[in-house]
């Protein structure tokens, strides 16, 4: 029987991940790995969990935590994500709340929303893979957002015919995979050139509440509503997450948005899957009421050790040539090597003979460019490891520049 | 701002479901609803949750079920699906099965997987309305499929043109919504012309395990491995789901079919929301290790004196010219009127007049037809209500033949 003839033409676009294959060498007890983008389980709240479980499957809740509910989300906690937009200057309401599995989930869902084939989606060079993978089920063009040249709308517009572009997409706080944050300039021209085009745009939070330095930057949402004056009259789709702050395991994310764009949210997502788990989404409900604040500050303060771990070990061992981002948050590093070595060629290599693992930086450029990039991760990492890792990884980069020499 | 035209053209197809907006009206205490065909929570398994729950957050497991897993599903799960699919006929390995969040995931996953616009799905007349709801997404024709007529695997090829039929999708066993059952001719039927077609086959099986009585029916998947030897060998995809035994809420169902198909879906899914929740698929797996068939056998006992109640009644109650099927499990009683009257005409009477819900089944109907047809669930409904219920619609029933004299 030959599938191929069977299978939409989509599925052409649906490869294997790099980092899913990546992530199975984890499993080899004498691999150091930055190539994850997880969280540390040893700071997942899980005695909070144990409790909230517990309660939801109490005498007066467990009928409804166990049954279907419906496509929106639990009420309480579509409620309490209002709150904390609210806090973000994102003043809405819960009709603005789509409960998601995850934000990959809001990334696929947001795609199917707005792409027909032949679309074009505004994405940076290099963009979050799984955005792209979200995204490539719709069979779209990608082009490259860039704010800080001067391309216009026009440009865009033309280089996107006979499609249209529908959306840009930015991860705009300490990127995966860069590391990097769109500072308030760029963010409000992000804003005049959608309006000026006529676009909407992702604004991907996943790592939003893990700063660990340097001022807070009002989402671009906030910025669009502080124009517009209401979340109703505004193009910025927002994703939050819980996965990087509770934990990923329980699949939990939203979609704050204008209710025109949740309500046609919720239609799909009644198809495609009725609603997300319910006793999840009591459960993450119960731990953000009772502990988020304190609970970001704790992984907060674990993470911060890492990162400055991570970057005191990169001045010390990396040759010259090779040059990395100081991220203000997040879980990311990303290095540019010299233009003739190939992080591929690097991680087979250090596979081998350093037993170090990272993530080749090309598999996020939509064009497929940057392969002298890579991804560093430092949430999962003790800090002998990331000094002992990095140090490797400098004595693996400084031969291979020798050898070119 | 103008959402129309930046959302894509498989929105159009995105429309509330009246089953949806039926379901609002459970919460209205005085109402005697036939309508949702949701299990009744009194059946659930509470306690059992409690214990697995518990146990997946003690401290061996508490960092797996809390994080991130891996796309294809948990292998303890997989491992006992594996066994209940080779004690229906049907020997697989775990590579045969992905977990997806419900079995409307499933049905979603498939319709992205094989629907490209325009590709042709078979499917009956009338048939499980979140099916079209799933299938709508990716923009397909329907045909009807209708094993006991003599059409051929020609006159579906040609209808289809310029696009192919790419499955032909059923519920075998007490169907939502008919509660009918395909009978073992029919199957054989069903794999003949997918083999002339060149085909898929989904077989739906959410209400397998609910039969009250009659001798079980080996699934249409077993009987395609009988004749061709191995599960890779086939064309049918099947799909099965934890909500109607366990408890929905956790959104746990299941795919089994052809490994080559699996591995498409799991990138599809790897791609779409990661993976279903981690911490369900473990406690789901130690529930149906624990107690699945006693816990089974529990419902069906609730449920058989139900459909027997509801039989009862409408025998006691039901005018002239009302026929009505005598489904062997599941949740469903279907009702066809005389062909003059309207069941949509007859909800707004019956909700302003009598208080009693059901499902019009003109929604079921791919094109809209059988107007004259409705859903009646008993899985909810306790014996005086069912009495209660009956008698009024068949009053209700009565006085609009009367009328229509």
């Amino acid at each position: 029987m030959d599938w191929q003839q069977i299978f939409a033409t989509r599925t052409a676009r649906m490869k294997a991940s790099e980092i899913r294959e990546l992530l199975k060498l984890l499993d080899q007890p004498d691999i150091i790995s930055f190539a994850g983008g997880i969280p540390d389980p040893a700071l997942f709240p899980a005695a909070a969990f144990q409790d909230a479980f517990s309660q939801a499957l109490s005498a007066e809740t467990q009928d409804a935590a166990l049954q279907y509910s419906v496509s929106e989300g639990y009420g309480p906690l579509r409620d309490w994500i209002v709150g904390e937009m609210g806090a973000l200057g994102i003043p809405c309401s819960r009709d603005n709340i789509l409960i998601t599995s995850g934000s990959q989930q809001a990334l696929d869902y947001l795609g199917k929303l707005m792409l027909s084939p032949g679309d074009t989606a505004l994405v940076s060079w290099p963009t979050y893979l799984g955005a792209l993978g979200a995204f490539n089920a719709y069979e779209p063009r990608y082009d490259r957002l860039d704010p800080q040249t001067n391309r216009g709308a026009d440009d865009y517009a033309r280089a996107a015919q006979p499609g249209r572009v529908k959306f840009a997409y930015m991860s705009v706080d300490f990127a995966n995979p860069t590391g990097e944050t769109l500072d308030a300039a760029m963010r409000d021209r992000m804003i005049d050139l959608a309006d000026e085009m006529d676009i909407a745009i992702i604004e991907d939070a996943a790592y939003q509440s893990l700063r660990y330095d340097g001022a807070a930057l009002a989402p671009v949402l906030a910025r669009e509503i502080a124009r517009k004056g209401d979340i109703d009259a505004c193009r910025t789709l927002y994703c939050g997450s819980f996965s990087k702050t509770l934990a990923p395991g329980l699949r939990v994310g939203w979609i704050c948005g204008a209710s025109e764009v949740i309500s046609q949210l919720v239609l799909m997502k009644q198809a495609a899957d009725l609603h997300s788990s319910t006793i999840n989404q009591m459960a993450i409900a119960q731990v953000a009421q009772t502990m988020f604040d304190s609970h970001v500050t704790r992984i907060r303060a674990a993470y911060v050790v890492r990162r400055d771990r991570m970057l005191a070990a990169l001045s010390q061992h990396m040759p010259d040539g090779v040059s990395w981002t100081r991220p203000e948050g997040g879980m990311f590093i990303w290095l540019t090597l010299p233009s003739h070595l190939r992080s591929d060629d690097l991680l087979a290599q250090s596979l081998r003979s350093e037993r170090v693992a990272f993530v080749p930086g090309h598999a996020f450029f939509a064009d497929g460019s940057g392969t002298n990039t890579l991804r560093l991760s430092f949430s999962r990492a003790d800090e002998a490891s990331i000094d002992e890792g990095i140090a490797r990884l400098g004595r693996l980069i400084a031969a291979g520049l020798a050898d070119g020499d």
